[in-house]
């Protein structure tokens, strides 16, 4: 127990009882998230205003005592692991969605709402919000904005950066304040709203968030292509890319994440060289037309198989085997070093051709998939054992390496959080890395917000 | 003549004599934009490659000197106008396109390339850049970014901080840097990008940009709808946008605005208390049913004649109003105050009938019309001598004061400059200005970027 007893004591008094705790089952609890990394806070506080959150930064601030928020934890890079002990504020019980404005496209949230009952919310209104990570039943708008998540319609309908308006927040300084706009467009000074977008905690922790939302298409088509092998698929994916239709999702699965599928999740899972799930939305009358131009980019070199969805069964059908990825890796490794690298799309070939071959050079198992659309690939380094565990450290820092050189960058969606942070300089010049601390020193004089995160 | 002589040799020493002037003529031609505002600088310097501006901030800031960043000077708000001296360094002279580069969807461009040049050379790709401002033309990608200008088709394509996937620009300090991503997405850090956009070259000077590229759709179509009055048209607006179909443009035009473009314009302006420009875009096949869906919306209470344009002849002679009101305004009144305000869409009719009565109390002639599917409307007060150009000033606070009880902001598009930074109070609260400020000072501890603008 780290915390000076002033400090307890403010704590109880801003939170009561049933909203903090420094009890060992508690702290467990929020020591580590879903990268497996674990440090112990010193309390666990559970925010339900913005008043509160207020004054429990200027507290901290006043005791030079970390604070770390937490969504729902399912990050996979450390970023809420409190590594240096302080206070965790949980959003988990501020989670009201606050207004649905469906005349003004948007809709003002507290960070605890999870994005999966957030779209449930809109539905009824014909909108959504595009941000749709995989994990969207479990995860808190909070977390999406403060790692700038993402998912399979990012392709088509953009980051949070592109789909948020405004904050509330509480900076480093203990500082409350509104950024962005209840418009859909403005020029008014400089834009904090996205600064904060990406930044994990480290500068200020978001209270609210005004979101901007999209009407919901009404026609959905889904087709899968399947490969001889990783690099045709891949140079589909550029193709589709390269012409005017944008998919709202192209997804690209390889050899070694089917095999795994197939074994696990049934004999749905087609075994091929790759694939490639596809997606177009729109108004009904438009789908025939859109799903015509994407099959013609699919087609070419390689291709075995091109099968459209009849009928929603036949889609569930279809998106099985990306479904079965997730449960299926934990069986092989435990361990799994997730990364979510990305390069530009015209060099996805150069990618999985060079990820094959590292894993060959390693002798490490590696499954690939992701979102491709995106150029943002899913590199999961599969050790069994402690020797294979070296082995896909020196692969890791290889895959990085190869990345940047085909002019991606180290993460698109996951963040950099605790175990990315080293590398940080493979990707950002020193120059730039000494303007986000300048940022940061802007924002959270002290360096209590989530310390230990994001810069090297 | 300010400056000190060794300041003035370096500056000759990077630019050479053609590129660096302290001539009478050239300070007076960059003395003022397009706001009338004007203040000699103390030299005029053309840079065309990114070395030479690294080295221009490193001796300005060496010698305490403003830098002051010019594209095209068509900024309303005097954002350009060297109220300090110092040197302005204008971007004309770099304006090549550095890539176009289809597969990614990108294209890298240097800051002083023509927004229309830049649109013309996408064309042949079937792309373009989706930031449109009527000043195509004339103005240049560096100021867009600076400015995060907009234009029709933002309603559907976004602005420049949803369009622009990274920089490179020299900060105030004097260091170089690159932000963002050569790729579609990413998660790598704080988002320095949009920060530079919209920050009116107070923070750094833009050298560089890879905008992202938006396939053009083949088909548009056009549509003009006349109302019996200001407010119904603004329901309508209210109406289109509440509904999944979202317009790539939705142009509002006032009474006062009609009769002047009819008077200065010709006879195919029509005479009506309001007008809708409208536009769709899509595949062909997909647009009867697009023009269905916003023609419902556009109908109801007050709607006089909707028309739909068979030809492009006709799309011209549809927009023909909307076009000859720039020069019109500009027969009456120099001295036009020129407004770019924007409210929630569903506020606009509370806008539009407001700000009539401001006109009648303040016995003050004001045009309205502009980018209506943001709720970003050009408020035009054109007072024709002094008195009424008091009476003006008294009736824009009272707008403003309007705007933000309507939960607008100040601007939509034009930015802040020199001539709205005495209102920023109204639309940013003080925590938040001093959050900018401290992003200032990380950015230009000395305070030599642009001096005078934006921060009040
Ligand atoms: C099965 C699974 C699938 C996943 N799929 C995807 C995917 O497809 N795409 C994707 O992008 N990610 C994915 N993720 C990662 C993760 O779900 C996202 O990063 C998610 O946004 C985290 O949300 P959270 O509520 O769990 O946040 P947490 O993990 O609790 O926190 C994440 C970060 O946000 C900060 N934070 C949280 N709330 C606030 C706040 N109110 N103010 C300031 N900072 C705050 C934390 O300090 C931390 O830095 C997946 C994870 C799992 C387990
Ligand atoms: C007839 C007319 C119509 C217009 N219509 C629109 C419209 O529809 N929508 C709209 O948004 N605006 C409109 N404008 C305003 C103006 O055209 C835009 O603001 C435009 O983006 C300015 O570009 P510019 O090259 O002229 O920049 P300038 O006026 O030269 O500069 C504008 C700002 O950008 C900064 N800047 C320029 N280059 C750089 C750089 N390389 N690095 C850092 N900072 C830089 C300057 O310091 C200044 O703060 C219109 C103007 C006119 C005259």
């Amino acid at each position: 127990m780290n915390l000076p007893a002033s400090l307890l004591e403010i704590l109880h008094t801003i939170f009561g009882p049933g909203a903090c705790s420094t009890h060992d089952a508690e702290r467990l609890a929020y020591a580590y998230d879903n990268s497996r990394r674990n440090a112990l806070p010193d309390a666990v506080v559970f925010a339900q205003e913005h008043a509160q959150v207020e004054a429990l930064v200027r507290a901290c601030r006043e005791h030079r005592v970390p604070v770390i928020a937490r969504g729902r934890g399912t990050n996979t890079t450390g970023a809420t692991v409190p590594v240096q002990g302080g206070v965790v504020v949980s959003f988990e019980r501020m989670n009201r969605i606050l207004r649905i404005d469906p005349d003004n496209r948007l809709a003002v949230v507290e960070p605890g709402v999870l994005n999966g009952d957030l779209q449930r919310a809109l539905a009824p209104h014909g909108f959504f919000w595009p941000p749709d990570p995989t994990s969207s039943p479990w995860c808190s708008i909070g977390g999406n904005l403060a790692c700038n998540s993402a998912g399979p319609r990012t392709v088509k309908y953009g980051s949070p950066r592109e789909n948020t308006l405004g904050l509330r927040a509480v900076a480093g300084t203990g500082e409350s304040f509104r950024c962005g706009t209840y418009t859909s467009k403005g020029a008014t000074g400089y834009d904090l709203t996205r600064l904060l977008i990406g930044s994990e905690g480290t500068l200020a922790l978001i209270t609210e968030a005004t979101l901007k939302l999209t009407p919901k298409p009404s026609g959905l088509r889904t087709l899968r292509a399947t490969y001889r092998d990783v690099s045709s698929a891949a140079h589909a994916v550029a193709r589709i890319m390269a012409q005017p239709v944008t998919p709202c999702a192209l997804e690209f699965i390889d050899d070694v994440a089917l095999k795994l599928a197939h074994d696990h999740g049934g004999g749905d899972v087609p075994l091929a060289g790759a694939m490639l799930m596809i997606e177009v939305d729109g108004e009904p009358d438009t789908l025939p037309s859109a799903v015509d131009a994407v099959s013609h980019a699919a087609r070419g070199e390689g291709l075995e198989e091109l099968r459209v969805a009849q009928t929603s069964e036949e889609t569930q059908a279809l998106w099985s085997a990306r479904k079965a990825l997730s449960p299926a890796q934990r069986t092989i490794s435990p361990n799994k070093i997730n990364e979510d690298v990305v390069v530009p799309v015209s060099r996805l070939p150069e990618l999985v051709n060079g990820i094959r071959e590292l894993s060959r050079k390693h002798n490490v198992l590696i499954v690939t998939f992701g979102h491709a659309g995106n150029g943002n690939l899913h590199v999961n380094l599969l050790p069994r054992d402690d020797a294979e565990r070296e082995r896909a450290n020196a692969c890791l820092a290889e895959v990085f390496a190869l990345v940047i050189a085909l002019q991606g960058t180290l993460s698109g969606e996951h963040g950099i959080g605790l175990v990315k942070r080293e590398f940080m300089p493979l990707a950002v010049e020193p120059s730039a890395l000494d303007l986000m601390r300048s940022v940061k020193a802007a924002f959270d004089p002290d360096g209590i917000m989530n310390p230990g995160k994001l810069l090297p």
